[in-house]
């Protein structure tokens, strides 16, 4: 059995810096790095694709709504169009900076309200994945496990994985609590890591509410920018390991397929 | 004899439009497209890319400094550091948008105050060099005639062609008259028609003061934001055809060596 | 009986020229004039309200969605309380450009997607409305005729007036037609004199499916950006006042209270 | 004796924090606010002037060029004219959340590369002076001391204070030494302390190469941004006081003449 971790990364911007990705990087498997539009620019890209090289972590581009006062947070009534143009620009300006360090551009995985938007609205998710798929139609498409994301990938022939939140509510659909509810991020590092033990061992998630929810994810999305994320993810990591189950990056696992 | 005609395209942001792009397109072989730092925007990127493609115009390039207000021609104490990466962001993502288009993208040309700023300084044109090689070592990267520019593309073992400027006056060492001096744009069709059936007949240029400055030439680019643009572009097509030269993009020519 | 006529103005961004100001800003009684968030920028502010003193023009703020890219007219999931800040920043801004000209701020009309969210919730109305009043509490607001930015003006105890449009379509309950809508638009221009002359003579408007909707406003917005623009806006002109209704500043009228 | 402790406030954006506003508010009479060109953004402004009132710091607008990749620290090759309207625009943004918040604006300080530029280029120091004085003639202009920027205060009429750093090294000619210079910022506490006790008790500053410099200054920059930022602010702090000298808001001092 075999999981991969991954991070949203690069998310500084100019003088700012958001993450601990130094310590993050040699942690994880896949690095999902802003593009410039919620988070990031030209230099930070750089800086973070380099940085994933030199641990060998796969790099993904990490796409957003055009709003870098809220962090893509944000819902945009943009139209699909709009979403896949904003998703072309961004992904084409990553793979550059892999091409510069001699990398393979491995996934896209959109960022928040972009991500959440198209797992529930398939015309968005369509126009995710089409996009992604016009770039390199070897690209894997990350997503929300069994949300629209899943079905706008199978529709467009790309590669897959389903995404599980290590330190995230579940609500009993399957879908993510909103993090404006309490509760919706969790603190507990036991809870934390009892989680990702039962989806990836058990394949289920229990609920916020209590249900056992069934879940299939292929990559665990981990935070760095939170106080003890380190040690969280170092935790999870122990925690894998204690129960065999590899950790590494799933874009390579297929490939070798 | 053989010339290349390129133009800046794709130079209009979001409701905002600028140039004649659908006139001027059936009438250049290469197309300069913006890449949103002084120009542009994502939808506008891909508007112009499928336009180029419905021409068969060869899709080129044209990062700027960040800039949208100053458009580009304000200088900025950018590093070359920051240039390289400015630079691999926008190729990135223009090579995006014809991936989309099955198109390949031919060349890089520096827009505006990069461009300027570029042909004088070593340092800057190499960080220019540099990016373009790192997205795709075929590429081709457009230089001012004689300048720092060319010297950067030979160092870097880049291909490249020179350009000479259809409705600007030249300095008496080859360089462009700067924006501000009067007479610095040559509005009479005319001497335009004259300057550039010169440049490519005779490789040579009058330059502001009445000297013969030698100049060597592949590409002329024309504006298409003008009154009269387009008129005058099919005039200088037309006295260039009646001097049996072929007009084709210089892209196009050295594929075939 | 007297009404004021608006256009939206300084909807330009650095070298892109949108609108006909020159031509429009001596029809009209009150320019709207964007901030830099949907459009406009420091230079376009100061030359657009140095336009509207020349001609004795109302000069009020258009604050938006920050959205250049959609021209805010996307929706954007942004809290009352950003919308507060944004419209705070904005508003401040264009007070500056009046006070270096010597003139008074006297209005906020906000603009697009903030316009029509303010008129359905009230919870973004109020930010509007206190944001407006925290800058001056004798700012007059623009409201959507019968909306709920007129009920927000009523509780912040701000001066407001209500806008009807010559050339929009309205809806059975007097909501504007969105723009998606076909016929949203009217084009014919007998049909905006007609329109314009019974909201303000007889205080109703034909709705979209024809029923006759009450309707009270003080001020018509009119368009300066739409071909036959100017000439629409004279034929609305010599309507009014061959029906004897004066044009003159909404705000003017008040403050003679 | 006395004189006034400035720092540089609500330089965040968005999500990212810089600075330890809440830390070091409590222990300056004077913040700087940045106003959105090269740091803050609308909710970032109104929590720092919030903070500043709570404490009775009095608020300066700190303006820059538009660079906020850059942080405003790279020079832009921006005109006299748009400078003022840069200036204009941002002094009006933060005018509005002081009224907001029923504080009065006190001084405009510029920021970065745009205060050194204006040190030197008197065009652009009476640009930035003349929109200063648009806004509200009774503001004060901080400005490096024997700088242009003075003599552009003096010729517009407006009130002004110079300005000595706490951790900057100075060159023989009174300038600061650029901080791409080895030694350019101090960071030995003890040095600090001393630099700032000579600035105003002594009038004088030892520069960088051993020469002694007069130097007269109504308000001392100190940083809060660096690790141990608050412990040197706070030494500072206790050295003037235990010579004897007042800490207040030069802005205040002048009132009451």
């Amino acid at each position: 059995m075999n999981v991969d971790l991954n991070c949203d990364m690069g998310e500084g911007y100019g003088v700012y810096r958001l993450g601990l990705d130094e310590d993050v990087m040699p942690l994880v498997t896949s690095a999902s790095v802003a593009c410039g539009f919620h988070a990031s620019d030209p230099g930070t890209m750089h800086r973070t694709v380099r940085l994933a090289r030199r641990h060998g972590v796969a790099v993904g581009a990490h796409p957003s709504y055009p709003d870098r006062i809220g962090f893509g947070r944000r819902v945009l009534e943009a139209t699909p169009e709009e979403v896949h143009d904003d998703v072309l620009y961004q992904v084409g300006a990553l793979w550059a900076f892999c091409r510069a360090e001699g990398l393979r551009l491995r996934y896209v995985k959109p960022h928040g309200a972009l991500y959440n938007v198209a797992a529930k609205n398939l015309s968005v998710a369509l126009a995710v994945a089409e996009a992604t798929k016009a770039v390199d139609p070897g690209l894997w498409l990350v997503c929300l496990s069994g949300s629209g994301l899943v079905e706008a990938a199978r529709r467009t022939g790309l590669r897959h994985v389903q995404e599980g939140f290590a330190d995230r509510a579940y609500a009993r659909d399957g879908s993510l609590v909103p993090r404006s509810v309490q509760g919706s991020v969790l603190h507990d590092a036991a809870h934390v890591e009892e989680q990702v033990s039962r989806m990836v061992g058990e394949r289920r998630v229990r609920s916020i509410d209590g249900a056992d929810v069934p879940i299939d994810v292929g990559t665990i999305c981990v935070h760095g920018d939170t106080p003890g994320a380190v040690g969280l993810i170092r935790a999870i990591r122990e925690r894998l390991e204690r129960e065999g189950i590899e950790i590494r990056p799933f874009s390579q696992q297929e490939d070798k397929t």
